[in-house]
């Protein structure tokens, strides 16, 4: 067995996964390795060591839903940032595929980033972003499930479809899966379920703030319609305070989904399943 | 517009769907309309009118969980066979695609499995099946997940290959992804967290009784290694009280199979989905 057979056996990635632009033009910046403006701010404000730990990516928009449940319930906890070629040990631990987002508490970890949320609100404290009653927690999980089995999907497909007609049928589909979940929306909102951020909220913000700052120039994606429900709605996510703490500057993202939008070799587990069209990892 | 299409718009079936062979021999039994054995015996127990209705079609798995659940909570419950070419307009309040397995209480109502499960859940009412430590919480819906996301799309998957080389490279897969759910079982047993029937054991247990009712005889897959610690789990599921008051007899899975077996077209929806690739409904 090679050194490197051995290195890829533990974890660790081989020589040409450490290739920072994955397939792509060198001289572009594709990779960032740390949170920016607001974000970033955040990173720091979490820096010391502390027993409930987030292992997050800064473009991920799953480990961004986990980031936003901890900023709006206002806990404790570490943030820190994992590089895909060299994972720590303590992420390890949890999974050795070393998948973001991760939490650890204390000797115990987990991952998925639903599942986190879930665990976030099974320790009840801080806000809580899961209603009372349980026809709503119902309503709140039915519509999770379809932003996480219809909505996301679709964002990949789109944006790593190279065919123009390809394109067109994802911008149409994705379109109609965001009417679907828009139309069992609170009639007034201007959050899913009225006034305030709740679960289905922080599911739906990563691909909010994804739709404008990587769909929108990459695709074209169309700014909401003035006057809609939809745009109350992007509004109100692109304003809340937990939102705006965990969103790095526009050029992160930009950078950070070139490499999905030219459907380059090698981007992320996320990328080949949709390729493949087997789920999502 | 023809009577048809007006039909159709209302949610009722077209002719072409309403071939009760699904596109197989017509002198073969492929389409059971109510459960039997012990499953029958349930039915009646529970056929009177409750504001808590479950409707479901015999031969669904994703209904037994939902009915296993009702049952091992002791819940008051009507149980509402649903003919899939005549849904009754209850359910089409609920979802206009008529999908089941679906729950009526009072004038809400609410579909998906798990949705369902932990809606039972937030009732507290009967047995629980989520235990209240949230760590252990958290561990049973990411198996859970891994489940629905890794396992059931390889069931059918396997199912429904016609190639005896995709058979043989999808019994291999679905094989391992049970494997990595026993790895992360209590050492003990029998069930998934130790001596109680709990949530994961709950959202396998359909699969579990599939896999020897029809995997069995439709593509001869094996009985569980004796002494080990799958075998302890399935034995355990097996002589569950709720799994067996859910459960109809023999014949009945494997009828209802049969087109899945054959990849007949136009058999559901999960069988579409599995065979272009997509998500599951």
């Amino acid at each position: 067995m090679s050194q490197t057979d051995g290195a890829q056996q533990n974890g660790h990635a081989s020589k040409a996964e450490l290739d920072a632009n994955q397939g792509g033009n060198h001289n572009k910046k594709t990779y960032h390795k740390q949170a920016t403006g607001l974000a970033w701010e955040t990173v720091q404000a979490h820096s010391s060591d502390n027993d409930l730990k987030l292992y997050g990516s800064c473009f991920c928009p799953f480990v961004h839903r986990v980031w936003i449940s901890l900023e709006h319930k206002g806990l404790d906890y570490q943030y820190v940032e994992v590089d895909v070629y060299r994972k720590p040990k303590l992420l390890l631990d949890i999974n050795p595929r070393g998948l973001v987002p991760a939490l650890r508490h204390g000797d115990w970890g987990c991952y998925e980033s639903t599942v986190l949320m879930e665990y976030l609100e099974d320790l009840h404290q801080g806000k809580p972003l899961l209603p009372k009653d349980p026809k709503q927690r119902a309503e709140s999980r039915l519509w999770s499930d379809h932003i996480n089995r219809h909505i996301i999907p679709l964002f990949y497909r789109y944006l790593q479809a190279q065919d123009a007609n390809d394109q067109a049928s994802y911008a149409k589909e994705l379109t109609e899966q965001i009417a679907k979940l828009v139309s069992a929306a609170d009639s007034n909102g201007p959050f899913f379920l009225g006034s305030k951020l709740t679960f289905v909220d922080v599911q739906m913000a990563p691909w909010v703030i994804r739709l404008e700052k990587v769909l929108k120039p990459y695709r074209g994606w169309p700014d909401p319609e003035p006057g809609s429900r939809w745009e109350k709605w992007v509004r109100a996510i692109e304003a809340n305070d937990a939102v705006k703490k965990t969103t790095s500057d526009d050029d992160l993202y930009l950078d950070s989904y070139e490499r999905y939008a030219e459907n380059r070799p090698n981007t992320s587990q996320v990328q080949a399943a949709i390729n493949n069209g087997s789920g999502m990892p």
